[in-house]
């Protein structure tokens, strides 16, 4: 049994929380949050003890802690597990600078933990599947990546401003799933970014509509575009174009049924809300994660990748403040 | 180069007219119509000549007739175009009396003339490419056919009462339809129909919504269902279920563009006007009227394939009055 | 707290005891089955005590049954839970003879407890869908059904012997769905079948392939086809036609990824096991079960849907073995 | 009657042919070729006249002239042409050079003739019809556009060292549907490009997989990507997110049919060859054409539009060569 211990309840750590319950040989044992009801609910409902954090890492009942607290306390949770010889899974991103995360996985090699970066796009069953395709060796090479992201709509500016920016917040995801499908690392990134959708999140120095070329060192390329707009959903479509062939993951709908009438055929608008959304794959990341800690088996992401992501988010930024493109 | 005579000069004629512009090889030499207008219109167009039918059939200029006349008329024409030893092309259905196209098929068998039923559908790309996986045998053998088959609006009542009903005008596409993929002749017939759309349509004595079950000697099981309604174009729709997998035809729709929005995703309507529906599928079935006409192969679905399907359509009419199946 | 005694601990019963375990208010007190085995194992998993089926359904800890036992056990089940005052989940069918569900109709009437059929399929999120968009309009009156419904692969034929044939065994459910979405009771039954699949399947005196057609009193149509075989996997489709327009539901596929190459485009089979394929519709089914017992609201479908359903298919049987229309 | 002049009898020279045969109002009137038995061929189908090209521009039995010659012959003809009053029905690229298409510009102004630059993609039925749903405000407006663009298989190398390179010889076209888009002139130009599909054509100085990324003055982005190699046919996308949608048109396939086994489900390749693809585009370029010099309304795209493509064209060549994006 894999006794975890959550740090941070808020709606990530339930949604953990849930998917630890559908896990075999994983439960909750301990749970701390820094706003006690929180702390309080989660536990009635899981059976675990609430503890503040420090105790928490420090339980000898607890194996393995799940990071779910806010970025800027990422780094001193890390640091305490790490020493603590606690399995750690972080949510992304691990922290907003590269300095900091390259602290982190000093700390944690030095400890010899695992670790485990949550970037949950990889474990959504249809991504999963296509990277297996394309490991597999179905299209051949990939030549042309072609990353599509759209969020149903923007978050408050009062977020926008404390959220690093879009490359940061948002396209980190799509810029790790580059790089999971890639084969390679990318060499040089090229940004551009408009506020479209509301423009006070450029008066507040942030873009809302992006784009992004990543190429690498064979001459593999990558196309990235966001908007923090969708009216049909939250728009999440992935296409792999290579040597033989092409992969395409095409949106997930609220359900399959089909109209027809004098406009033509109408199906569903894609789902919504991201929990829902990405449902399964917060179950399989934390499968993923119960089963490589307990087997002693690599796990993937590792801490490496959240710094890699990083690095190119802030690539991106750089990259659209400027207009050049960076090299990495 | 193979002159062609057009025996009428309606909306139908129009088409075949085009067709045989687009062929190479062959050429609308002479046209009649009871019409003069109509006639000379297409002679303005084609350059053909103007002729009665008879001195059409009689023209030594005219290798071939396609029929494109009112039904009551067909027998005659049919009956005088073998005689004078032409080609013949002849629209659906052959007449109104099984009895009377046995006689036709006993006239066309004297003389020896080559002779074609113009269940245009088979020629559609669509369906034609459907058969010839099914003959290839990529699914295995046929076990369930499904034939969807639904107009836009329906007919004035005027039209149905001396159409024959809904199982002679309508369905005798799908029963034909049904023939050429069952690779069996139906042994049983079972029919149930309604007036759902236009009541008018029932106090005349007809069904506008109808529905027909076929069972072959080997078991194999087709059901085919009409509609003289379908708000959202021209619906025609064919699955095959075999031993080792399914065949299916999805509509063709007016342009390939989704629309997305809060509602969901949007595409255009099936191409409504059967005319259109059908382009291909009338160049086709003339180019393939030519060619074989030329090379002397054979034609078809020939004058047998026009009697089976009115066979079947006669069976399904009865069993609709009866309530009983009616076997063949 | 609703507290479910559970009377069958096998595949579906394990399935009933993971939605309980998912919904709000309800767990599963107690558990009996005839092999011991299986009922200790779900009681570990559970927290559920053990206990024989009359103590269950006597025993005051417990609110409401789930009957997930063989069919044959179902009659006493219900009348001995009925007389305790029980509230009672009963899978499908309730007994294989129309006149022992009468009988059992009369004991829950006169019990006055709440009964409700476990016909999953209603449950399922798009068909469930598909009916509430047909219920509120949004394609007029319903004029033709069509239901499409394909097992990957026939049971064993010693399955089949006791099975009560295809009718009763695998088409009753699209029956159940035909009642749920025509509006009105049908009122003549036409059948047709083969032993397609199974040569032994029809030495044992039973059909693999089979259609029915089904009319209603206004002339409402309703065409339904089974296969116990279908290659791609689960085939599970309903359409219909109505006076508006057309709702359709398709196939769940096993995921969202497409593979372009030199054959075209190939997207992934429809989802192959049934428990994975409605694995949705078996939660919704026991939440709408604990919600409505909890708030005295109306079960459905509930008993008499049970007997209607039974009904269609002994008539369905019928027909086919006399090849006759059957009237309601 | 508008009689045209064919100036080039190659490929495109028949396609035109063959659409001016389908519209009415024109025919053609005389051809001219280097190569006399292309010419020949051409008259003996049409009936035309075969002259020289100085005879055929001079001849007062001329309209309008189409040229499809060879580009670097494009820039004497225009001029010939305009001189002689001739209506003008111009093959892309005008010139491979922006300045001797400015010549070009001045020529036909001072003559006042109508010119069109025969873009044909933006007469393909399905892209003129996401165009004018988005100019009718269906998606509100345009903020990011996706085009993707893939050639079933490079040409020889001996043909990519004199087409100017992939973003003049291939790209232009979606340039051209990026500006047909946008509703605003591009600003950036940002290009990447790599030799992925054939080393020759590396060595040869030019790349086979590309990516460009425009910007506009309000912000709209595009991102466009090519490659010379699709197994899958030629692929043909576009989509236009918006404000209030998204607009998206999809590949033409072969045909409609899809055949399920136990690999899934597998629908047709996309039309292969251009001249297929585009058929129904390059009859409606042609109908505008004759219809918009018979009225005397404007033609579109004109010999601006073809200037601007090619400015476009020459900014990602040098974008692609300096690694630095190219402002407008």
């Amino acid at each position: 049994m894999l006794n975890i211990g959550l740090l941070g309840c808020g709606r990530i750590g339930v949604v953990h929380a849930g998917s630890i319950a559908r896990i075999e040989g994983a439960r909750v044992a301990a749970v701390s949050d820094a706003v006690p009801a929180a702390a309080d609910a989660l536990a009635a409902k899981t059976g675990a003890q609430v503890l503040d954090s420090a105790a928490l890492i420090a339980s000898p009942e607890v194996d393995a802690v799940v990071i779910g607290t806010p970025t800027d306390t990422h780094y001193d949770l890390i640091h305490a597990a790490a020493k603590a010889g606690k399995a750690i899974f972080c949510e992304k991103p691990i922290d907003m600078s590269a300095d900091r995360i390259r602290d982190c996985i000093e700390a944690v090699e030095a400890a010899g933990v695992p670790f485990m970066t949550a970037f949950n796009r990889r474990f959504d069953p249809n991504f999963a599947h296509l990277q297996a395709c394309l490991a597999a060796g179905d299209i051949g090479d990939a030549e042309i990546i072609t990353i599509l992201s759209r969020d149903p709509s923007p978050p408050p500016v009062s977020y926008i401003t404390s959220s690093g920016g879009i490359f940061r917040d948002m396209m980190i995801h799509d810029l790790d799933m580059a790089r999971f499908l890639l084969g390679e690392e990318p060499t040089t990134v090229f940004a551009v970014g408009s506020a479209l959708v509301d423009p006070e999140i450029g008066v507040a120095g942030d873009a809302d509509t992006a784009a992004v070329t990543l190429t690498t060192v064979s001459g593999r390329i990558c196309q990235i575009s966001n908007s923090r707009r969708a009216t049909y959903g939250y728009d999440q479509r992935i296409e792999v174009h290579g040597s033989g062939g092409m992969l395409r993951a095409a949106n997930v709908q609220e359900h399959t049924i089909e109209t027809a009438n004098a406009r033509g055929f109408a199906t569903a608008p894609a789902k919504h809300f991201f929990l829902e959304r990405y449902e399964a794959a917060y179950l399989a990341e934390m499968q993923h994660f119960v089963t490589a800690v307990r087997d002693g088996t690599v796990l993937a992401p590792g801490i490496t990748d959240g710094l890699r992501a990083q690095m190119l988010a802030d690539a991106a930024s750089q990259s659209w403040e400027t207009g050049q493109p960076v090299k990495l």
